[in-house]
């Protein structure tokens, strides 16, 4: 079984989508399976992070903006704005899937476990991340 | 199916737990299917490394502690210790999850490779893996 | 099921395996399933990136020799070359495997997106990706 749940970003952070999946995984009625989230785009990711503190996503974030500068001279591939290229480079070094085993039910993700959209991009995107779950 | 592979880690480093892995895949008895690997942390890692020289893995774990400094006073998630941000930048930029295909009944594992639990803090703790297996 | 994709590298750079990969999925005719490609070597990587203009790999390539150089001093797995351990290093920051939905019987990739096999070597080496689908 599979749906998309697609959200409209408003630049660069961490959108949490983990009640759209756990609601998709509750329809479903699986007991033991596998939910595996998959991000259709080359400029944005899915991840797993610390859903308690926002400090700890602000600061991934700025770290990550440290190490993949923008205007970087070597970068051929420009046309698309300064915020592409690094955009293409994140999502290389983070995840496009994540899957996560569902156990009596229910995801099995720990206690500070949220599933986010990782946006790279500056301006407002429609991203769509196709879920599946199966057995 | 699943399971809970659960480890007590003693500071940064690689633990092997292909074996403890490979266990649950036979005990499955599953011929042609595929096995996820989920760790339930934000501050540790699953990897599938080079199981032969120690080296290797060494060199990695040190060429990541000098790309991500602790005490960058960019940081202010900092009340869980020096280690903490950092390790959560390293989950990010390594694997949450990792799905292995069963041919044949067994780990499709390529000669050299081994599957590790990547600790990212500096003291002990009790690290939970979930592994999946379906068809 | 399963099958195995084995490609022959020359060198550093994206090798395009999309076509094989939807050939099998094509193969086993699911409908609503899950895709999943798994590289059997730790220095070289699968990844999803943009199809459409060469630049964006060019520059992600040239990006990550930066960012993981070559002849660090602080290597001591040195013995297989001087581009072993930074292809080490450069899978872990990757990914190893990935997951694709299938969605009405093909890959639910995005309009850009393609599916690579990522050599970190520089020389010629055989490569093999399993693919598994299941539902």
């Amino acid at each position: 079984m599979n749906t998309t749940v697609s959200i409209t970003t408003q630049g660069q952070g961490l959108y949490e989508i983990t009640s759209q999946v756990e609601a998709f995984v509750e329809e479903c009625g699986v007991s033991d399976g596998l939910c595996t989230v998959f991000i259709q785009h080359t400029s944005a990711s899915v991840i797993i992070q610390e859903n308690a503190d926002p400090s700890a996503k602000r600061d991934l974030e700025q770290w990550l903006n440290r190490l993949v500068k923008e205007n970087d001279p070597h970068f051929t591939h420009t046309a698309e704005g300064p915020d592409d290229m690094p955009s293409h480079i994140k999502a290389a070094l983070t995840a496009t899937s994540i899957a996560i085993p569902i156990v009596q039910g229910a995801l099995a993700l720990g206690t500070w476990q949220g599933i986010y959209v990782w946006e790279h991009r500056r301006s407002s995107h429609r991203r769509n991340v196709v879920v599946h779950v199966g057995e």
